[in-house]
């Protein structure tokens, strides 16, 4: 089985790490900015634990796998590519091209997970969708055969649908966690309430779209444009002003979106 | 078992009248503005179909329900209960008081069922929250018993906090849905991609604030406001401004939020 060298040690890179050692690749090591960072996953996985500062004395490997951030990647890339010519590099990223390692290496490419990880939280891997990009044959290749062995649900994607599809998963993901956490802001103004009371609702509003388009699923005062209700529930966000901005912009594009005519007028590429 | 006048025939009057009848009550008759509206509904229950124009020969009953919208609220309780003195009064709304009967009645109130109601998409009402007032002892007596018959999770709330668990809702479930449909949008964009590709991430999104709070759940580009992909994502919603404004805002929102410090800095009643 090949083997690997995990750069990064955040929650992307700590889901990604045990899974691909329980497939049976064998993780070289975990280099990090932090010595600690490194350590703490290194641990669970008995690989090396690195930093940056070794460089250039990583041990060989089949591919390096870079789950860092996308304003660490461009600069990390440059730094280590370069030193290990015969490994496939591959980054985690929805937002940052293959290209991204050219310059310095023939084989590179790309494995996107688009999930929400974060630390301690579980997750089967093989429920999760995989976007996949290859430099050439050998990269495509290696980056399928890992894919695979991960996910169930693994996709061919170029740059271009890519980050569309990591801006519709930060819209789907980030975006609807922040509203959740806008509720628990103002749930938290009423000892009488607390946030899990809003689970059945969250539940339900994200298991209805498994069965009706979001815009069929809309509920609400602002799809009914009901304006008493929308100026009452803005001036209870005042004292927030920028939480108020956007109650008032959201209320406006839901209900732009249901008073559009989405069957005679399908949306164009760029202008929905 | 007491007799209920319903009146609506939409999301929510479609999903109440079929699980009280359920546990025993008799829906006498179902009053809507639209005949068609009414008959569809009334069919289901066996019960009278009538529209607003029958007022005031409705049967008698022991309560008169009203699941309509916030706006034809005050007019219908205006029209309609003082004509019928003997019944509880009792409207479904988050966001519009109880008094809105005081002038005409004595004994009224809310059951506000807290979930997202749409016509054919089933939910077991044992399951939500639902939230009550009643404006004397008869009054709460007769809507306790009826929150009761249909949901496990019945809580009595004043006025002051059930407008802001309803402004949370809206939140949870309506801006959540949107940010849904946004998503939707722009993978609409490409073929290759398709909207059911989300779904276990929306899936995990929501399943994520069962155990971790949506401030320890957030992940990506804004909380760690990575300026680069925040740019390029904003970029690609150059052609359609409103959502371009919501990502902007959303994202400055999410960054306030991950570097507010709470746990030295507990929020205030209206400035979160």
């Amino acid at each position: 089985m090949p083997t690997v060298i995990l750069f990064g040690a955040g929650n992307v890179a700590s889901h990604i790490g045990p899974a691909l050692q329980a497939t049976g690749y064998e993780i070289a090591a975990v280099v990090s900015r932090r010595a600690s960072s490194a350590q703490a996953l290194a641990e669970k996985l008995s690989a090396a634990a690195l930093t940056f500062e070794h460089h250039p004395k990583y041990p060989a490997a089949d591919i390096c796998l870079y789950a860092v951030s996308d304003d660490a990647l461009p600069l990390l890339a440059c730094q280590v590519a370069a030193s290990y010519p015969e490994a496939v590099h591959v980054h985690t990223s929805g937002s940052t091209a293959a290209d991204v390692f050219s310059p310095f290496v023939a084989s590179y490419g790309v494995f996107y997970p688009m999930q929400t990880f974060t630390k301690g939280a579980p997750l089967n891997f093989r429920d999760i969708p995989c976007f996949i990009e290859g430099s050439d044959a050998h990269a495509t290749d290696v980056i399928t055969r890992m894919a695979e062995s991960l996910s169930a649900h693994v996709t061919p994607l170029g740059f271009e649908a890519r980050r569309d599809l990591h801006l519709a998963a930060v819209w789907a993901c980030n975006f609807v966690n922040h509203c959740y956490n806008q509720a628990a802001d103002i749930i938290s103004r009423h000892p009488e309430l607390s946030f899990d009371m809003l689970l059945p609702l969250i539940d339900e509003t994200a298991r209805k779209v498994h069965r009706l388009s979001p815009r069929e699923a809309q509920t609400g005062p602002a799809v009914r444009f009901d304006r008493r209700i929308i100026d009452m529930q803005s001036q209870r966000l005042a004292h927030t002003p920028l939480s108020r901005d956007i109650y008032q912009l959201m209320s406006r594009s839901i209900h732009e979106h249901a008073t559009a005519q989405p069957s005679s007028n399908p949306p164009s590429p760029l202008n929905p």
